[in-house]
């Protein structure tokens, strides 16, 4: 069929201001890359029966199609080649918000920044906080189960959903669970969805969990002279009893790098260390004292920055670190706690095989670290680092590890995904693939 | 093929003492009910490739499989039809527990209150308490997604799975994540074997978080003149925005039998309320304080009982409303928070409908009502509550619940999944099972 009849019949669903055709380049491209797609139209559905009625023409023609929230991701989870995109932009509706009873209904398309703000207003707090919040999208936070720095705490966006509203094929509207906080009928498909990168389905909507506020936030940071005295730090915060609400770190390396914009005051060079105390007024500072006390162990310095500029600094180093050399590899991978300094030093050492500057920050609490191999646009830098990135999935698969720990597979990441999935289970996760799209026109290419 | 064959060529899979047949009755029961189901043989593998084994051998032969926890299941989801129950009973290893990372690896027929005491010797703490801890096993906790009264802070059982060993069809050992905190590499299929009753596989093993143990735990008791107070008492502890660990009901026609055993001092009749608060000894006091503050306001009484003493009295009212006429029909469900009082008042008006006494008691603050009609076990009781039941459940749809908050599907509850599961939501969980199933033989019946 041609893109003009394809937007032509869309806009017949959808109304002629929910199709754009030729599809333009916004959302052909994704954070991840310069990698640009390519798509017959990109609908703007407004309505959960509107995404529906989409997935039915589409999957009644064989027409694929990729759904897409804000476009944050780093993993290729929305690169389109052909097909229709469905973008949420226009699901962006509270549906429902109880504060006295900490819950909300939002759809699929609001921005994860849009959802913070409105249940703090009544004091409330939504726990995810994956970069990039004033662009992403909370379905597409489902859809990667997306992390962050406050996951150590509080866990990823996924321990938050009671419930969510999906179109799956070939083009019904379903909701799983819903504003009750527990519910046990039937399989947890909802889970199944959460993570699955809209191959099995497109998220419209969610019902979310929400908690108090906590009244403070009290972050400390330490340096030390190496990744090892670092990552005993760490380990000794967990060793200690110590609830940190978010335990992060940078690399000597990503440290150097983003150290001109830090807020506070730092050693000439160091590998970073990030703990916060989060609570009421006097259980955060009490917590923070603690963390003080254990960290200071070892440390070239220990200080207490503002935790706003903090993490507005924090969440810039990946900015920092691209803008070094113009380009730069980014894997996610995380490990078992006690193998961080393990893969925070194999990093270095294979980009130094390579060729490369490498350096790496992350969830260090949670063992998940971004690994960045550095290199120029021009030149043979890409394929040095794609090389290095392959070693690295490679050892951190030896060391119990994963291959992403929150940003996904995508289509970057699915040439490894046998190399940690043994082939049983990668079966079984094929066997649930063609149940649930038996054409195979979810999302083609993605998460497994 | 003969119970006798069966027995026979199992035995050489495991060694003599490792099958039991004829299957004795203690295999055949649980405590949902007095129906004892049947079965060729009991199998209890000590090891993963055991259950492999054993898999491959029912998988070959069509034999179906009932695997089989601590059987303190309350929907039937243990209840053999025939073929083999594979019983987790000598998987008990604790494979590795690392303290000072939180972390610990146990097989899945480790029962409950063992785990719970061995983290909590390293000042550790595993937070899901679903009732019958000394006899239930970690893998049936999984099994079902077990909650428990802390599941209101703390959540159910999944939530603290970081990786899961299970045989999946034909008789493969798979391990879906592992020690490594955050994982998206895939389909979520652990989340998807959490809670489905062995009828996708067969857990064998599983990583679970820990968290330090909170310093103190002060329970406070409430009663109020009705329902609809005691509720509203609940909705003012969220809409105060005060964080309790748990935050239990139970009706009156609950109290009144449980009274006698009562720890505390109590009025002659209420509603009761339990709220908890957890942390240091500084926080829980301070909560707790909080907690007495909101929960006065048109209270009969209230008071801070012991917390050890009030909880095994707890873990006993399930027994207690069980000896007022000998039998009853145990109803688990759930509704969204603003529903509760509504489903409350609802039991007991159903079962005045059938002529039945009706009570309930539960996980309030999760919305969560365990709903028993009580009969005598001679007569005609089991059918009016039978039917009591089922309006019931038909109810708590209406009002947006689930038929199911943390009991389960099992057998008992498979007629009405369709009351609450539109048909393209229970297709596609049919599809996933025969993805994954294809012959039907994990606990057939069961879960959907």
């Amino acid at each position: 069929m041609s893109a003009a009849t394809t937007a032509h019949e869309l806009a017949a669903l959808l109304g002629p201001g929910g199709v754009l055709s030729p599809a333009p380049r916004e959302y052909l491209t994704e954070a991840s890359g310069p990698a640009v797609g390519r798509a017959d139209a990109v609908v703007l559905p407004e309505t959960a029966e509107q995404v529906a009625a989409v997935v039915r023409w589409c999957y009644e023609r064989d027409v694929s199609m990729v759904p897409r929230g804000g476009g944050t991701g780093y993993a290729g989870g929305t690169h389109a080649d052909g097909g229709v995109v469905i973008a949420l932009d226009r699901m962006v509706r509270v549906r429902q918000f109880d504060p006295l009873l900490w819950r909300i209904h939002v759809e699929a398309g609001l921005r994860t920044g849009d959802l913070r703000r409105i249940v703090r207003e009544s004091g409330l707090f939504f726990p995810p906080d994956p970069g990039a919040a004033e662009q992403s999208q909370i379905g597409g936070n489902l859809a990667t189960n997306a992390g962050g720095p406050h996951a150590f705490k509080y866990g990823v966006t996924g321990r938050w959903v009671t419930g969510a509203e999906a179109v799956i094929a070939p083009g019904e509207v379903v909701q799983i669970g819903g504003a009750s906080r527990k519910d046990v009928a039937g399989y947890d498909l909802k889970s199944l969805l959460i993570g699955s990168e809209g191959s099995l389905g497109i998220i419209t909507a969610a019902w979310l969990r929400l908690i108090p506020a906590p009244e403070a936030a009290h972050p400390v940071v330490a340096f030390y002279p190496t990744a090892q005295a670092g990552c005993e730090a760490i380990e000794t915060v967990f060793g200690s009893g110590i609830e940190a609400a978010a335990l992060e770190y940078l690399d000597e390396g990503a440290f150097a790098i983003a150290r001109g914009a830090y807020p506070g005051t730092s050693p000439e060079r160091g590998f970073m260390v990030i703990a916060e105390a989060d609570g009421t007024e006097h259980e955060a500072a009490r917590v923070r004292d603690e963390l003080v006390g254990v960290l200071e162990e070892g440390a070239l310095a220990v200080e207490a920055p503002d935790a706003a500029s903090l993490w507005r600094w924090r969440e810039g180093v990946s900015l920092a670190v691209m803008a070094r050399r113009g380009a730069k590899l980014a894997e996610d991978v995380a490990v078992p706690l006690d193998r961080l300094a393990e893969a925070v030093q194999l990093t270095v050492e294979i980009g130094e095989r390579h060729g490369l500057e490498a350096v790496s920050w992350g969830h260090a609490g949670d063992g998940n670290l971004h690994s960045n191999f550095l290199f120029e646009p021009d030149g043979d830098g890409r394929a040095r680092a794609d090389a290095a990135a392959r070693e690295l999935l490679t050892a951190v698969v030896a060391l119990g590890g994963t291959i992403s720990g929150e940003h996904g597979i995508g289509t970057l990441k699915r040439p490894y995904l046998a190399d940690q999935l043994s082939p049983p289970l990668l079966g079984a996760m094929h066997a649930v693939k063609r149940a649930l799209d038996p054409k195979g026109l979810f999302n083609p290419g993605k998460a497994i």
